[in-house]
C-alpha cells in the first residue's frame, strides 16, 4: 500500500487536485476551473483530468492509497449520491459515487466539502487529534462538520453537522429552509444584510452607503466586518449582535457535544480577534455549562486554499 | 469469557442490580435503598450487596463476564470521577471507578444513568441498532443520551448529551445553569409548572387548582397533561406550548445528528400519544429539514423499571 493519496476538492467554481503525503504534505496540486456541462459529462472531464495529473506525476492510480473527493452539497452515505447542491444547479440526485468509480476503474470516497474542512483540521490542521472537534463554516450559510471518535459524524444517510439549521429564537425569522429562527438566519451573510438594512434607513451617514458605491447587492457580513473596524455605528451594532448569536450557537453546541475544540472557517473569519473570536468566546462563557466551556478550544481553522484537498485526501486515508 | 453482566443502577433513592445475558435478559434482580453514608461507605455497602446477591445466585464475579454501573450525575471519563450529582449531595469529586475496584477487585464500567438508558434502547429497547440514536429524558430536568456508531458520545470528559441545555430563545427566561432560554427552561416540570401559574392568575376556575388541593408546590408537568386532558382550557394552553417547545428542541437535534432514531422517556411521556408525541412530531416536521426528518422515528423508548440496570450490563457488554 502506497503512502500517497490523491484529494479532489470540486467546488462550484474551481476544481482542485493534489498528491497529499500520509503526513499531509501537499506533493503536487492543480486548479481547474469546474467544468459547466452535464454532471455526467462533467465527471467524465474531471477524469480525464485526474489521469492527465497523474500521468504528468509520473503516478499511475495503481500507486494510490486512495482516491477521496470533496462535493459542495449533501452526500448520501453510503452510495455517494448527490442530495443537495445549491452550488452546482442540476446536480441533485447524481450518482457521483458510481459515475467516478465507472470513470476511473477505481474505489472513491466522497463527502460533502464541510465534514471533509473539519477531517482536515482534525488530521493536519488546528485541531489535531482534538476529539469531539466542530467547525462552524461561516459565510452566505452557515454549515459545519463534526469529528467523533477520529470520524466524520455522518448520521443516518450523511446529512449530519447542519449546524447553521438549528433554531435559537422560537418564534425568529423564516430561514430560507423554512424554519424560523435558525442560527443561519442571524450570522450567515444574508442574515447579517439584512439586519444591516433595518438600521441603515436611519443613518444616512454610516460608511456602509459609501462601501456599497450605490451596488445595493453587494453589502455583506464582509463590508460590515470592514466599517465596524472603522468604527462605523451601525456596522458596530450589527456584529455585536451577529457575534452574540453565533455565541449562543456555539454554547449550543458546546453543551451537546463536550468538545475539545470548536474551530471557525469561511469568509466571516476575516472579521479576525477582535471582532469575531474574542466577542464569540466572552458570549460563549457566559452561556455554556462551566465544566464544557473549560474543556473546549475556540479558534479559527488552519484553512487555507488547500483544505479542500487536504480534507479529501485525509478521507482516502481513513482506515474504516 | 461469559455471557452474563452485572447491571447496576445507583439511583437517589433506590440502587436496582441484576444479572443480565448478553441477550437482554434479566436472570435474576433485587431492589435495595440507596445507601445514605459517605460516598466511601456507601460504595462498600453497596459492594457487600452486590457479592452477597451473587452468591445468592451460585455466581462468582469470576463467571461475570463484566460489570456496568449507572450513576444519577456527570461523570468523567476516562477515570470515573463524579463531576456533578444533583440527586445526591456529597457525591461530587468521588471516585467512583478506583472506590467500586478496590472494593470489588475487579474493573468496573461508570456511566451517567441517561447515557445508559441510551444504550439499552439502542441494544435491547425500541430503538434497536438505529444509529445515531437520541433518547430525551423528560422530567424535572431535561437531559439525554446519544449513541452514534454504537457507542455513547462522551464528549471529551464524559460531559457531552446535555440537550437540555441548549438555547431555543435567546432572550429567554434564565435557566438554572445560568444560561437563558435552554430547552430544560420550557419543557422541565419547573419550567412548565412556572408558565402554568403565570396563566392561572388570570383562571381562577382551572381544574389544576382542585388538583392541588391547597398543596400549591405540588403543581408539576404531570397534573398538567392530567388536567390537559380532561379539557382544562389553562393546562391546554401551557401544554400546546410545552410540546412546541419540545419540537423545536427535537428539530433541533435531528438537524445536528441526522439521527434515525429519537426516543423520549420519562415523566412526562406520561402526557401519551395525543398530548405528547403526536403533536411534537407535527411541531418538529414543520421545522427540521425534510430529508432528515423523514430519516427519523420518533417514539417512547421502552424504558421501564429495569431500563437503568439493562444499560449498565449494555455498557458492560461493550466491545471498546
Amino acid at each position: 500500500m502506497s503512502n500517497t493519496a490523491l484529494g479532489v476538492d470540486i467546488g462550484g467554481t474551481n476544481i482542485k487536485f493534489g498528491l497529499v503525503s500520509r503526513s499531509g504534505e501537499i506533493i503536487a496540486s492543480e486548479i481547474e476551473s469546474t467544468p459547466r456541462s452535464t454532471p455526467e459529462l462533467s465527471i467524465a472531464i474531471i477524469c480525464d483530468l485526474l489521469t492527465d495529473f497523474l500521468e504528468n506525476q509520473d503516478y499511475s492510480f495503481d500507486n494510490l492509497n486512495a482516491i477521496g473527493i470533496g462535493f459542495p452539497g449533501s452526500i448520501e452515505h453510503p452510495g455517494g449520491i448527490v442530495r443537495s447542491a445549491p452550488n452546482l444547479p442540476g446536480w441533485g440526485g447524481v450518482e457521483l459515487g458510481k459515475l467516478f468509480r465507472e470513470n476511473l476503474g477505481r474505489e472513491v470516497r466522497i463527502d460533502n466539502d464541510a465534514n471533509l474542512a473539519a477531517l482536515a483540521e482534525y488530521k493536519w490542521g488546528n485541531g489535531q487529534g482534538e476529539d469531539p472537534l466542530i467547525l462552524f463554516t461561516l459565510g452566505t450559510g452557515v454549515g459545519g462538520g463534526i469529528i467523533v471518535g477520529g470520524k466524520i459524524l455522518r448520521g443516518v444517510w450523511g446529512g449530519a453537522a447542519e449546524i447553521g439549521h438549528h433554531t435559537i429564537e422560537t418564534n425568529g425569522r423564516i430561514c430560507g429552509c423554512n424554519n424560523r429562527g435558525c442560527l443561519e438566519v442571524y450570522v450567515g451573510t444574508k442574515g447579517v444584510a439584512t439586519r444591516a438594512w433595518e438600521l441603515l434607513e436611519r443613518d444616512k451617514g454610516s460608511l456602509l452607503w459609501e462601501m456599497m458605491g450605490g451596488e445595493f447587492d453587494s453589502l455583506d457580513a464582509e463590508m460590515v466586518g470592514m466599517a465596524a473596524k472603522d468604527g462605523d455605528r451601525t456596522a458596530l451594532i450589527v456584529a455585536d449582535e451577529v457575534v452574540k448569536y453565533l455565541g449562543v450557537g456555539v454554547a449550543n453546541i458546546i453543551n451537546i457535544f463536550n468538545p475539545a475544540c470548536v474551530l471557525f472557517a469561511g469568509g466571516m473569519t476575516e472579521w479576525g480577534d477582535k471582532m469575531l473570536l474574542d466577542p464569540v468566546k466572552k458570549e460563549t462563557r457566559k452561556r455554556a455549562l462551566k465544566t464544557h466551556y473549560k474543556a473546549c478550544r475556540i479558534d479559527f481553522a488552519k484553512g487555507g486554499l488547500w483544505s479542500g484537498v487536504l480534507g479529501a485526501a485525509a478521507l482516502a486515508f481513513q482506515p474504516e
